[in-house]
């Protein structure tokens, strides 16, 4: 009797070790991600642990530590540090009141990452609403000339993709303030770029071209928006005064955390799946993208618990500096060139972490991209259909140069812009079961990608 | 010139009326939901000033004048009442401690909707936890007497379509209060029927058998599910110290609110849209199902205001008691019968207003399926893919009977049960673009189906 026990548990031992198919092994990662509370604790850690966690920062590096140790207890062969060069910036009091003869109208502004400040006295300065720089043009140095440009153009909710949407109003946050500093503006104060309609700023990097003045560039709310180009509209002589005492210091140091599960065929070529690991300063950078980092750990404690050997190694990265000058993808993609590394694929998840519609492949021909697409009958039973043309991420696509596969986890986006870059962008926004939907999903693809020399 | 300009505003106000094709309709009408804050204010205004409004209730009757005016300013044709015999159940103090060993433990519970009271003193008795009715009978009546079973037995999280998980689990809710009285119990406390693990209760409605003792029935949170359970196996003596000071009055009337856009072809014809109106008293009733009510104002909006004529009869109706006896329903087919009305075609929204995957079709046969099928096309460049055989609610059921084709709106369901007949069904959780890409989606089938005769 003991013979046949110790005889049943060795088979269900080699059983759970083995799936019998691909399916089998499919439904696993699912079963396991949707009722595994790992991620949620690890989500849960960064947002209220590390939040504020900008590239230069101490949070950061609180984060670099914690997402170490997670890797380790997922189960990766091997956790390592890459050194970065980040920038180091500090964001400052801030304080933006109209002055106007209807009374004083105080308005909820975020500087813009990476901007220079105003100091601590501010400046005082008439304002001029535009829309884009077309028209920024028209109206020229005269009447632009020591006022404060505050560019005014929302995003166009019509457009379906929301990040097509974003992509039409955020040129005023990037580059508005050169454009402006041509024509001698003060400042600029850049209605935030989203589809919300609420009182949450949406900050962001501002990023300067050579030979222009640096000029101070705040974000304010979308409601804010609306209000000052009201007050604007009764007196345009109003008056900003505008103090954002943000400042730059000499760039840093910090780290991309890779964790590695060793390939058993192939040790050599390599499967990248990432998040950034940096978030904005006045956010808990849960969606954008704490999220994105969790499943990328979550693929390898899949990977790791459920005894799912991958033929080519496994990297989850945690990218560092996203979001200011992305030299985490850089210097990933340079120690890759130097060691004559081999790049079969890599995804990265920074979209948000809302319910999977599935996946974009780019940097592939026709015909790999046609078996990539067969792959989406595994995902039918869970209700993931969208793969197609086009996709990656920013901090993978220095792997382009390697001729890598670019996957981008596509989730469904429509109520990604409420979060993006703001305060609101906290833990409690996010769904742990849809965040698990799309670790399965990732897990899944990389798994099948690998099996199928896809 | 004047002519000229003349000329040119009559024709673009021709062109305004009469789009030139069916893509153009439906591309009106998604820019015009998604730009449009009439919804968003209606849902607001349910969720906020018509908080409880289970059947019997003033605040059903307030959201009844609410939405009433709602559909005229919309634009419908017609709007009336029609007259719902409905149950009048109220709430009363609740209070749920276990005396144990250990210490006291109190739980946070919620009377089910219908559910007898225990009256104002409460009841005591031992516990003894359950996980299906099997296990109830073996059991039997020798341990379950005077006694509180304690059902159990959580949603499967590995089930892809929550809805089927709830379905897998709300038994315990629905029927284990006449089951558990079969064999002497005293009452009934159960595992809110949720795939979250959190501290809000969901309630819902008990049913009770013919002819066996009604016991007052309850729900727990799920935090305090696991809690109550782990305290049980260090005390299985330990009491239940149970309030559900709850009651049943005589029954009263409400009513269905019904606007009507008038067929210009086939006026006697109709085709319904609709939600339910009442909602759980300790919720918003946002998402379940005020969201679902204001998508159906809407498609009356959107046909009055892009002048889009349908050729059939449009009606939105706000069905009454969907949550307790399902009387609206029922009456609405009752009268639809009394009059000989056509009933083409009805659509329910009642699954939570999460961003639209698509549409589910039942009542209809292969061939008329093949042809909704081909309405994917019109879909396709707002992302929403999902036509499946399979649909309907239950408020719209009835209309079976004349043969009436059923259609149920299919949102993302990934996160609706975090949200379901629970205290966190506010309008803070409902995203409005989300919703009103539903909104859209639907308005845009129900021309599409009235267009083509499908």
């Amino acid at each position: 009797m003991k013979y046949i026990i110790t005889l049943f548990i060795s088979l269900s031992f080699l059983f759970k070790a083995s799936p019998q198919n691909p399916e089998e092994v499919v439904k696993s990662i699912f079963d396991n991600a949707l009722t595994d509370n790992t991620a949620e604790e690890h989500l849960l850690y960064l947002c209220k642990n590390t939040k504020g966690r900008i590239p230069g920062s101490q949070q950061a590096l609180h984060a670099v530590r914690y997402t170490m140790n997670a890797l380790i207890e997922a189960g990766a062969d091997t956790v390592w540090l890459q050194e970065v060069p980040v920038p180091h910036w500090e964001r400052g009091n801030e304080l933006a009141v109209l002055k106007s003869r209807l009374g004083a109208l105080e308005l909820t502004i975020s500087a813009l990452g990476l901007s220079v400040g105003t100091g601590p006295g501010g400046i005082d300065a008439k304002l001029i609403e535009v829309h884009d720089f077309k028209q920024l043009t028209e109206i020229g140095t005269g009447r632009i000339k020591d006022k404060i440009v505050f560019f005014n153009r929302p995003v166009d909710n019509t457009i379906i993709n929301t990040f097509s949407g974003y992509a039409g109003a955020v040129d005023q946050r990037v580059s508005g303030a050169s454009e402006a500093a041509k024509f001698g503006a003060m400042a600029v104060i850049v209605r935030s770029p989203t589809q919300a309609m609420h009182d949450f700023v949406h900050t962001g990097v501002v990023r300067y071209k050579e030979d222009i003045p640096r000029i101070p560039a705040v974000c304010l709310s979308p409601n804010d928006a609306n209000l000052l180009s009201r007050w604007l509209k009764e007196d345009k002589e109003a008056v900003l005064h505008l103090v954002s005492d943000c400042k730059n210091y000499p760039d840093t140091i910090s780290f991309n955390v890779i964790g590695e599960i060793t390939g058993y065929e192939k040790p050599g070529e390599y499967i990248t799946v990432g998040g950034h690991l940096d978030a904005w300063d006045i956010s808990e950078g849960a969606h954008d993208d704490g999220g994105g980092c969790v499943q990328s750990i979550e693929t390898i404690r899949l990977f790791h618990e459920l005894e799912v050997k991958p033929r080519r190694s496994i990297r989850a990265v945690m990218f560092m500096n996203e979001e200011m000058t992305s030299t985490g993808g850089q210097v990933y993609a340079d120690e890759a060139g130097k060691r004559g590394e081999i790049h079969y694929a890599a995804l990265e998840s920074d979209r948000g972490v809302m319910s999977p519609l599935g996946f974009g492949f780019g940097n592939a021909d026709d015909e790999r991209l046609e078996e990539l697409f067969q792959l989406a009958k595994y995902f039918e039973p869970y209700g993931i259909r969208y793969f197609a043309r086009g996709g990656g991420g920013s901090d993978i696509s220095p792997l382009r140069r390697f001729n890598t596969l670019q996957i981008g986890y596509i989730p469904d986006s429509q109520r990604y812009f409420w979060f993006h870059h703001s305060a609101n962008d906290t833990f409690e926004q996010v769904n742990i079961r849809e965040m698990q939907m799309g670790s399965a999903a990732i897990a899944s693809l990389i798994y099948l990608i690998d099996l199928y020399d896809l």
